[in-house]
Parts: C-alpha cells; sequence; structure tokens
C-alpha cells in the first residue's frame, strides 16, 4: 500500500524526469539539420525552445515513463516516446494561446510566443512541433520494434487530433459562445469536452507506456481505467486552481476562466462537489492499478499529486 | 520513349488518380468519430471538408501513386498513403492563407478557410488535418509491414517540419522582410527556400512510392533525384504563373508575388533563363528514371506537365 514517503517523495521523483526530458528536449530542438532536413531556420529554432524549454512539470511523460517501468520497458526508449508526448503539448499550448485563439500574453511566468517572438512565427513554432512530435515518435531510439513505435504514432494522432485534443479545443471555444449564442452546457457535455481537450493526451501518456511495455490486453485496460481517472483528476484539480488559485505560484492568470464564465466542472458541482469527484477519481485510479500490486505505488502517488496539487 | 499520346492523355490520367483521392478523403473526412476518437465536432469538420475537398490538381498523391506503381505496390495502400500526404499540403494552404501568414482571401477560385469561418476555426483546421495525416498514415491500410508505415511517417514528418516545409515558410516571411529589413536574396538561398517550402513534399511524394514498394537503395536514388528536379520544376512554373497567369485560370491572385517582391528565381534568373532552367529540370528527371524504361513514362510525362503548366 501507498506509504507516506511515497507521497513526500514523489515531486522530487516528478522533477527528477522532468529533468531528463528536458535534457532531451534540448538536444532535439539543436539548430542543426539531420538527416533528410535542408536547413533548420534560427528565428524558428529559438522561438521554438522558447515554447519547449524551461517550463513545465512534464507530467505527461512522467506517466508515460513510469507506466513503461511497470511493464519493465526500457526508460531510454519511454524517455524519448515521452518527449515526443511533450513536444505535442507545447505545440498546444503554443497555439491556445494566439490572439484568435486564448489571447493570452503570459505562460509559465514567461510571455507567451506570439509576444516574445510574434504571430506568424508562433503559427509556425506549433507546426513545427506537432511534426517533430511524430518524428521522433518515428525513431528507432523509441523501441526497436516498429510495429509498437507506429502503434504509438497512430494511437498520439487520434487522442491529440480532432476527436481529441483539437476538437476538445473546438469545443471550448464554442462553449465561450464563440460560433453560436452562449448556452449552459449540461454536465456530461463538459466532460465530454474535457475528456478531449486534456484528457485525451493525458490518458495517451498512461497507454503509451503500457504499449512499450509490449503489455498484454487486461493490462492494457487497467492503465487506461487509471489514466482516463488521472485526466478528470487533472482537469478538475485545474478548474479549482483557476478559482482558488494565484497568479504568482501559476505564472498565469487565475480566475480567468471563472470570470469569462468557462465551461468547468468545479462550475457545475461546486467546489465541495469538485472536491468530492477528485477522490472517487482518485480511488478510482487505485482501483485501477491495483493488479499491479506495489510496482504502480508511483502512479498511486501521481493521482494524489495531480488531485493536491497548487500550481 | 515518351510518345506524344503519353502527354495528351496525362491530364485524364491526373484527373482520374484525383478523384481516387477525392473519395478517399471524403470517406476519411466524415463526422462520425473513429475507434479512440471521443467525438467530431460538426463546424470543425465542416471546415476541414472546405479545406480538403472540390479542389487542387492532388499532384503530390499523384506522383506518389505512379510512383508506387513503377515498383508494382498495390495502389490501395498507395492511394491511402496519398491521401495522408495530401492532408498535410492542405493543412500548410490554410496555415499559410492566415491573416498573420500571407493574408489571403482566394483559394482555388473559392474563400480561404478563415473567411469562409473564422481565424480560431482555421487554425485548429490545420492542426486537425496535419494531425490526421499522421494518423492515415499509421494505419494498416497504407502497407500491412509497420516498418514501412513507420518510415513513411518518419520521412513524412522530416519533409513537412522545421529543416522541410514549415522551415521554408519562416524563410518565405523573411524574404519579404518581416523580422529584419528586407535584402536581395542570392540565387542559391532562394533555392533552398524552395527546396524547404514546396520542394521537399513532393520529394516525399516520390519517395513515398518507391518506399511503399521497397525499392532497393539505387532505386530509391534515381526516384529521389527525380523527386527533387520535378520539385524544382514545380516552383519556378509557379513562379511563372504569378508573373504571366490570369487570376481567373489560377482562381487566386496573379501577380501578387511579383508585386510584393517576393523572393523568385523567376526574378533572379529573368524570364527566358527561368523557361532554360525548366528544360534542364525535365532533361535531368528523364535521366533520373532512365533505368526503369517504359515503367516511367507516365512520371516523364508528369514532369513535362509540371513545367508547362499554365494553371
Amino acid at each position: 500500500m501507498l506509504m507516506n514517503k511515497d507521497i513526500a517523495e514523489f515531486p522530487n521523483q516528478l522533477a527528477s524526469v522532468a529533468a531528463e526530458i528536458e535534457a532531451l528536449l534540448k538536444q532535439l530542438l539543436d539548430d542543426r539539420p539531420l538527416e533528410r532536413e535542408i536547413s533548420r531556420p534560427g528565428r524558428l529554432t529559438a522561438a521554438i525552445r522558447h515554447a519547449a524549454l524551461d517550463g513545465g512539470k512534464r507530467l505527461r511523460p512522467f506517466l508515460l515513463v513510469e507506466t513503461a517501468s511497470i511493464f519493465d520497458a526500457p526508460r531510454a526508449g519511454a524517455l524519448m516516446a515521452g518527449a515526443a508526448l511533450e513536444l505535442v503539448h507545447c505545440y498546444s499550448l503554443v497555439h491556445d494561446d494566439l490572439p484568435a485563439m486564448d489571447d493570452d500574453d503570459l505562460r509559465r511566468g514567461r510571455p507567451t510566443v506570439h509576444k516574445a517572438f510574434d504571430e506568424a512565427t508562433a503559427i509556425l513554432v506549433g507546426d513545427a512541433l506537432l511534426t517533430l512530435a511524430f518524428d521522433v515518435m518515428a525513431r528507432f531510439q523509441v523501441h526497436d520494434d516498429p510495429a509498437v513505435r507506429i502503434a504509438l504514432v497512430f494511437e498520439l494522432a487520434r487522442a491529440s487530433g480532432l476527436g481529441g485534443m483539437v476538437g476538445g479545443q473546438m469545443l471550448d471555444l464554442a462553449a465561450e459562445g464563440r460560433f453560436e449564442p452562449k448556452r449552459k452546457l449540461a454536465e456530461s457535455e463538459i466532460a465530454t469536452l474535457q475528456a478531449m481537450k486534456t484528457g485525451a493526451l493525458i490518458r495517451f501518456a498512461c497507454r503509451a507506456g503500457a504499449i512499450l511495455g509490449q503489455s498484454d490486453a487486461s493490462a492494457l485496460a487497467g492503465i487506461d481505467r487509471y489514466g482516463n481517472a488521472i485526466g478528470q483528476a487533472f482537469q478538475i484539480a485545474d478548474d479549482l486552481l483557476d478559482v482558488e488559485g494565484d497568479a504568482k505560484m501559476l505564472g498565469k492568470a487565475a480566475g480567468k476562466d471563472a470570470a469569462s464564465g468557462k465551461a468547468t466542472l468545479v462550475a457545475a458541482l461546486g467546489v465541495d462537489g469538485a472536491r468530492a469527484r477528485l477522490r472517487e477519481l482518485v480511488a478510482a485510479a487505485d482501483e485501477a492499478v491495483a493488479p499491479f500490486g506495489a510496482k504502480a505505488d508511483t502512479l498511486r502517488a501521481a493521482a494524489r499529486f495531480v488531485a493536491e496539487r497548487r500550481t
């Protein structure tokens, strides 16, 4: 069972994987062109580094690496797959921050890419990061079996695309009343929006670890339930932070979503209701990884961390 | 050797593949979510269909399909890979047309996506199309060997990303004086810009056919030289059309590039010099596919078509 020391040690474990991902991203975002590349424009790689380095908890790669370790998949490949996944997350932040989208000036306490550079560069940074994600996921360093890599590419695309993250951002803009008169969303509609916008990529992180470890179908199903629960918990905690957090800790404007009347489960359930839901989700995450015994202690601690995080 | 009938029949062959690609894209851009997708927002799929259907010569998929046929690769897989490639091309047009980029209102005689819908939707359409391209390229329908599919994913990402198409668009914006005072580019700088912006994807189209056909290294090298030549010819012909074409035939504004002093080889070499270069490139394309004999007649006709096209 999960010990207090597991929870106390969790932030250090997370920071340690984050440092490994950071080092790997630095290598991947070099100015020198690679095989079959013609040249890498300096301003573009500088803006890409601004978008992808020195920031973020790297939670998605962490979940991927820790899930892979349950199945004894080699760590180097899991880190490479985690870096690919993080590139998708970084691209989504750059495009979501654009003036035509959420119009944010600040991200992780620094100017957003279109503020630090310009809008055209920011669009291309997002495009380049998304493309690079698939480049990296296709590399033999991820796994020596091409069937494993193609499964990861396929699932990453499904989680990120029009039926996943991109579609979720579209639903979020619609919920703001961008395209039609604004209306109050039902709880189930909010759940769908969030399962797509943030849930799909977090769920992929967990599934990817199991795929890398060539798990059987039953183990993959357990990991999938865990990923689903932690993905939901992540979004509810994020929405609670927006209501209760402070801008300095978050590195971005607090209360912005609440002020704009954004569709969140906190608005639908109330703060106490949202906290109760978080407890249920942590219990569901625990249950889902029960078959893995002590090997899943880090995933259990991650569920608690995600539900209780303050930044 | 190439007969006049091959050249006369070429437009019909091109149109026939285009119709097959169109039908396939229609299937891929359905509203119904697929396995592992949660839902596909209706406004997003409508805007994606606006971007990807009813337009374009489908030259890139055509080159892929015809190259694959030289190596006797199954046609159905080549069409699927061609559809994936065309999705990348379509995404690049949507993002290039954005107000922050080239700010175009018209594309293929119809309003651009951000005009027909809105800017946020257009950004997401591009993101979704790019992501879907990798989803499709990873599917078993492309080829039953995952090693072939992962090679295609990898090369598509390299051709499209920061060292290829996206980087080329960045260089094009820089050449317009967007980031620094404008200066005259050397011929070699223009060649690099174009090899990245349009050349890389056309070259990939040809290489992809050879990869699908599991060609040997020497045959792949020949196809690569062909793709390189036809990619350059395509861009020079495009720039000549901009100088000499008429807006009604093109379905977009003519003379816009020349008026803005855009870096083109036509500006660097003059119209006669550009025409002479086109003849050299067609000869180089012919030479590159010489080892394939009559099997490559369609590729030879394609090189002539690309060099001589009027729309």
